[in-house]
């Protein structure tokens, strides 16, 4: 593609992108597709020669299109967001133009202090502690997801509960672990991946807010500890997946500092409320974190992927996954002078992801971020007030920020009914959940698109969906 | 940002980035910037209001683009490549717009869809094995990185060889795994964050090729096995990060099979050769293979990150990562007739990756990729031509490919030297390695833009180096 066509396609690619945002309100939320429908209109054999782009972006239309769940619709409230923005598809541009790999400092300067000035910006934005700035003994890295960040806070905390021997000699079966019944399904996975297991990761009773008890905590690392097993590590949820759930930082962490275990908080989705001060009160009790992640990719218009993992020691995350071979030496790395965050992650290689969340913060400005986090938290007040009034539903959980847990009181049966109905149309996309085993609809406001329009209508489809079941029963 | 500043500014950044590649060589190849320039240039404070594209723009150029190092330039010869292409920028402009989390079929049947189709063409465009295709009861993901490619196979090796009890009782410390001494870093990595140890990851000697010896292994497994050890994994490489060696993958697998072991395949660079017929012998015996990886970011001109793993078991990888919490729950899913891809990898959030893929395979068909991989490596076949007639150097390892190890003979101190002097003004980047304890420089050639000029000058400019280091001493 020459320079000159590369100009035209761009140009066209741009276009095509600003028409997507500007009819993406036709679309149907969910997609429509059956199970095989996008690959049987793909050919089967690869081509053999160049195509146009034109006859690829006109596949985008006709093939890709029509098999996308717009996450980026103002009428997604699903899960939780996961929501770009125009700057942010810009930087992804420049990250990708760049193309650069900026495992070592000398791959790439830029990528390396662009990052960790990114990341020390956001511990003032947060309020974190200052132990997590790179001027102190602890940092931030960006990872893929809060999945990586929490693997890699729990290896951390295998590491130094072991003396740094486990990279050694291999997983001590006496570790164990705790997160509560109501953390992401990736500290499980966290826990089977670094080879503790299952049964080694206790699962820790809530409350009736959904929210880890620090005295059931407290209990049972006694319990252990006199079984002769080892607690080196608990995660605490800020904002649970299922509703948001706050678990309560001060007693777990004064637990874990008076037990000496590594405290880990996953912020995922909530951290970024913490742009607004009067949302701070999520992190009461951040001091005691040894780790904290969030996820920018979630609430804060940088498109995934883009978690942001802190270490109040670096040293010890580095010592966990640093391995150094002669073909990655260079002399900035000998000096000590610079870090390398190859040793920081995962994956040796890493893309220059923080350019995308630098052209956010700089086109947002903090008032812009805190603007739209205002408004998403309003509207799911608003959305609150109206499920309130209308007797036949009962909200489940306390709703802190942008997320509403709520069920007809017919039953399982008849919400997992309601559920298919106003999803049927792609209309609206919401999710499930259980609370205290009962099937439990998530409605999450989250996109930056989202005005009280939106809302207003999807309570007044919700309420026609439940008036169609009531009539049905 | 309206829709309007965003076809403007989108109209500028590719602009930018037009411009960039037209004056990609007029920059220093390795960044000249010092330890802590980058940061010092940028504002301690993050910005309250919100500033303007050309103003962020602006800043690009003067402060982040000194502070890169050109993977994209025609005079990087460093590493291996991780080359991008115009049509891979404009697939993840795409990617970036949708901003889809594809972690489950349903949350975009189009980004699980295309990611399997897209890798069914790759198992027929590289010659691979038939197991390797989704039809079968194999298939394959795209990954972040080969490191995260080469812990998921160990991962799935090692609870196929605990009959999946790791993830639940924790590891058992009898498992070993075994590589060569030539290996990737990534695979001492991987045995480390999953709990089995360096201990017990065996490094298996290398022949006078840098190849693994089968017989070693063998012996070296038997008398594990005699010890009451447990050998579960052995990863092989096709084409060793320090010289490009071609583990003998025949016999390899011959003594994985005869001893159920888990074979990984590990050709991450090399791996895309296999798009030319004549290139295919490095695959020779990859039948044998239980799971295999390659990385399209690093020389098909795919934008990092995009790393293909495949499995010729996908049951087995996803009874290893799998974990299904209540709110990912769908009918989709339940059906059993879609593939999830999180239970492929360690995140559970994933990008639409495959967009970029596809778009670089449509735009150069099959046979423009084999016209660029053609040049790469008949222009390293020049380079080693000139190197043969210089008497001075000595080439250090076959070069199968498109990777030439060498030395000046005059010691490890005069090709320390030598390297810094080629680097210094930043016309041309290379990196070395040792092999056989020496310090031996690797030119690598993988740009889609290098030509025979390039080639020409950086063999003159390392001529020259070399001229004065001779007088000097």
């Amino acid at each position: 593609m020459t320079s000159e066509e590369f100009r035209q396609n761009g140009r066209a690619m741009v276009d095509w992108i600003a028409e997507y945002f500007e009819r993406i309100e036709t679309f149907p939320v969910l997609s429509q597709v059956e199970p095989g429908q996008t690959r049987a209109a793909l050919p089967p054999e690869p081509p053999t020669s160049g195509e146009s782009f034109d006859a690829i972006l006109g596949d985008v239309e006709k093939t890709i299109l029509p098999g996308i769940t717009h996450w980026q619709s103002p009428n997604f409230f699903a899960f939780f967001p996961a929501n770009t923005s125009e700057p942010s598809i810009l930087g992804e541009m420049l990250a990708a133009c760049f193309g650069v790999q900026g495992m070592l400092w000398a791959t790439s300067p830029a990528c390396t202090e662009l990052e960790t000035h990114v990341l020390d910006w956001m511990v003032k934005m947060l309020a974190l502690p200052e132990s997590f700035l790179s001027s102190t003994a602890g940092g931030g890295v960006i990872q893929d997801s809060a999945s990586s960040s929490n693997l890699c806070a729990l290896l951390a905390a295998r590491e130094r509960a072991s003396n740094y021997t486990t990279n050694v000699h291999g997983n001590d079966r006496r570790l164990i672990a705790y997160t509560s019944t109501h953390a992401h399904s990736s500290v499980e996975k966290a826990a089977m991946i670094a080879g503790i297991g299952r049964e080694r990761l206790c699962l820790i009773a809530v409350d009736d807010d959904f929210a880890m008890r620090p005295d059931a905590l407290a209990a049972q690392i006694a319990e252990d500890k006199h079984k002769g097993l080892i607690p080196f590590f608990v995660c605490a949820t800020v904002g649970t997946t299922s509703s948001n759930a706050l678990d309560p930082l001060p007693e777990i962490g004064s637990i874990c500092r008076a037990q000496n275990l590594w405290l880990h908080v996953d912020a995922a989705m909530c951290g970024t409320a913490a742009l607004c001060p009067e949302f701070r009160f999520i992190h009461d009790g951040i001091e005691f974190a040894d780790s904290y992640c969030f996820d920018p990719h979630k609430w804060m218009f940088t498109n995934v992927d883009c978690s942001c993992l802190y270490v109040a020691d670096r040293k010890g995350l580095i010592q966990t996954l640093s391995v150094l071979p002669e073909y990655l030496k260079n002399n900035a790395t000998a000096s000590g002078a610079v870090i390398d965050y190859r040793d920081w992650h995962i994956p040796l290689g890493r893309r220059f992801r923080s350019l995308k969340l630098w052209f956010v913060i700089r086109h947002y400005g903090i008032e812009g971020l805190r603007f739209h986090l205002r408004r998403h938290v309003e509207l799911t007040r608003m959305f609150a007030g109206w499920l309130r009034q209308d007797e036949r539903f009962e909200i489940m959980a306390p709703i802190p920020l942008n997320l509403i847990c709520f069920r007809h009181r017919k039953g399982d049966e008849a919400n997992l009914k309601l559920l298919e109905r106003i999803n049927y149309d792609g209309r609206i996309y919401l999710t499930h959940t259980k609370l205290n085993n009962r099937v439990t609809l998530r409605f999450c406001v989250g996109q930056n698109h989202t005005e009280s329009r939106h809302v207003e209508q999807a309570w007044k489809h919700i309420q026609r969906r439940a008036d169609e079941i009531d009539l049905e029963s």
